[in-house]
């Protein structure tokens, strides 16, 4: 066998983290990938913006270029890995490789979320391969999961703690009972956030994340700007004690679930929840990310791993690299499913409401909880402090009714600011 | 895409429990898996041993035969499943399958841990592939994992609960208390565990399973049947409430483990150990199984969930249907590393040692402790009964001063029957 060792030449656009990890493990790692599997991945050029930065690779062994026709016209090179991020021009390059009969592998989830359907569709029609597993959780192979080994299955539901960023955050609430600022921040010393951390605790990261497993779990396209979002900013250590105390931890969870029976809607959203400790997602802890989904031949199933960083998206793409030359399918055959509105659904809820300690408090939020058909299963009143949080498990209830109901409880002069509102997963 | 559907013309042999669970999803799926991947997937004839037997699933479709020449001599059939078990004839039929241009799927770990080499080895001179997922855990894709998404990775150990009936057990004597004996019968019951037990409870499953993972992982055969193993069956609800307090669940472990510098060897054993609650293998309950590995570009990787029954196992075989269609490598370059004696291996040790409750008791046990440069980490002494077993947590020691140590302890006379020495992984 070794001497029918088949070739990749590979093109890379991006020399940031993504693409210094690429080229780091091609040159640490193509021995061992010669001996596994028989091909000889060999990385010829590096398309970057500025030729005169400094890398944190020698870059003499290869072709570095600013012109972008030095990857695509170039027809020795068969693999084009997409390393840049943002849609353009990372959207116009991969068109035009796949267009030239390139293989492509990417870690880009904004383009993926929110164009694939269109690259799959080109990369259909010219017979070519479009592999993006590094775009969601880097090196957890859920895409894989989802394409390959669960392949024979119809997926009901796929749910997932996603960011590292928000889940080093509540991990740390949890654990310390930090402030999220507090907690942000050392997130920020750590390098688990940004600067400007919003895209990652407002949700949209997981948002985008979740609209590509649900492509390919349920074929079908969903704009990741249309997915229900919120984010973390509100969630405080209390509620997190006060979820421990009923057996829950609170997690960020990302989701996307086919309609129960009534039509064929798909149920997205990216929101904090409680989540019974018994669940397999409830252990998952600091910046680690897991996703888990339910198949009707496997049943639960969830894959658990570092989430983000250069070596581990890196592992995901070179894994793609070779996936590709093989006829691993694109997504195809698309439907549009609709986003059914989260007022439909139903849940329990959480709720801490900071109520003012007078007379009368709890027969008024009780009625206005029982006008709006929701029943209360625990109650908690935490004695003591001149302003009372009330904290109320309820039983399941319509959305739209918990909002209507949690709008009034908001309006009475008797409740304080900070009412809070949490689904409940158990 | 719809026209040009690729063809996969399947041979079964074997029409048992996870036969019957292909012919059954082959049935329901054969649609959406061309819709998804363009994969036409036929089951065209089935070899069995009786052809008088009452069969689950109708039949009248297939070419239904004791003849083994009517699939291996069929040119249509490219893809033979084997679902016979054990070694012969399976063996045979594989290997002439394989020496036919067929590629083969095989849910048979009796067979792959022990002859892999020799297959494997078959295939890449024919150029066909042998792919065997369902082998270990069916549903869970730990094999896929290790071949292709962590492919760039070296990969330092993999450690599992790998083996359903055992963890079924343990996780009842956990949170409810019961025997060992009582456990088991309730597994009986529930088809968690055999009539006869003893393959599973006493770890030999386990140790085909991390057989096969080790020869993936390191590129190397190892007969199962050196695998050091230890069963569960001197646990006791005691040892486990012990293990509780101080912060542990018991479970069984499987685990292969490169040497840590000294030399080429590889740690391979099955064994009950003592697991951090904080660990992710310690909160996986009941049936369900897990494997988690070590990558040095991912880390820490955990997949989890059904390690067996009928449909979880047809799902992995018919995502190896499909898988072998593409240029799926062979496991190649085998060498042979040696298995390091579990002698010469470091741990720390819950010991419960029964002893008569008499003056300088714990002397004589801390003495001969003290002699085979044993260390005690922590000690409890409950109070208040006949016969007292004294709870020792040692830190790490040399496995043979262990045993040495424990068996002279075992010899005193104030020690009772029924000393208990479990590893503990931190």
């Amino acid at each position: 066998m070794e001497g029918n060792a088949k070739t990749i030449t590979v093109g890379l656009f991006g020399l940031g983290t993504v693409g210094t990890g690429v080229v780091k493990v091609l040159e640490k790692r193509s021995g061992l990938i010669r001996n596994r599997l028989g091909y000889d991945v060999r990385l010829k050029t590096i398309c970057v913006r500025n030729l005169d930065r400094a890398r944190e690779v020698n870059t003499a062994k290869y072709k570095v270029t600013t012109n972008s026709e030095h990857i695509l016209n170039d027809p020795e090179i068969n693999v084009v890995v997409e390393a840049m991020g943002g849609i353009e021009p990372a959207r116009s390059y991969i068109k035009e490789a796949l267009e030239k009969g390139k293989h492509v592998v990417t870690a880009n989830k904004a383009l993926i979320s929110k164009h694939g359907q269109e690259l799959f569709e080109l990369a259909a029609k010219n017979g070519v391969n479009l592999a993006f597993e590094a775009s969601v959780c880097s090196s957890i192979p859920i895409i894989k999961g989802i394409r390959e080994s669960f392949v024979a299955n119809s997926i009901s539901s796929i749910s997932g703690i996603v960011n590292g960023t928000t889940n080093f955050i509540l991990t740390k609430m949890t654990s310390e009972g930090r402030s999220y600022e507090s907690a942000l921040e050392e997130a920020q010393q750590k390098g688990f956030a940004e600067a400007d951390p919003s895209f990652d605790v407002g949700g949209k990261d997981a948002a985008q994340k979740i609209a590509i497993l649900a492509m390919l779990a349920f074929n079908t396209a969903v704009d990741p700007d249309t997915v229900y979002t919120e984010g973390i900013q509100d969630v405080t250590a209390e509620d997190i004690r006060f979820a421990g105390n009923w057996g829950y931890v609170i997690k960020l969870i990302a989701l996307a679930k086919k309609a129960d029976g009534n039509g064929e809607g798909i149920d997205m959203r990216v929101h904090p929840m409680l989540i019974a400790k018994k669940h397999p997602l409830a252990s998952v802890e600091g910046e680690l990310n897991a996703v888990y989904l339910n198949g009707d031949l496997v049943d639960g199933q969830m894959f658990y791993g570092k989430g983000a960083g250069q070596l581990p998206t890196a592992s995901a793409v070179i894994s793609d690299v070779i996936d590709v030359m093989k006829s691993v399918a694109v997504v195809r055959n698309f439907n549009s499913l609709p986003l059914i509105d989260i007022n439909d659904l139903e849940f329990s809820y959480y709720l801490k409401i900071p109520v003012i300690d007078r007379p009368g408090v709890l027969y008024r939020i009780a009625k206005i909880l029982a006008t709006n058909g929701i029943s209360v299963a625990e109650l908690l009143q935490p004695g003591g402090k001149e302003s009372v949080p009330l904290i109320i498990k309820t039983h399941r209830a319509k959305e739209r009714m918990m909002r209507h109901a949690f709008n009034e409880l908001n309006k009475l002069a008797v409740v304080k600011k900070g009412a809070v509102m949490i689904r409940i997963q158990d």
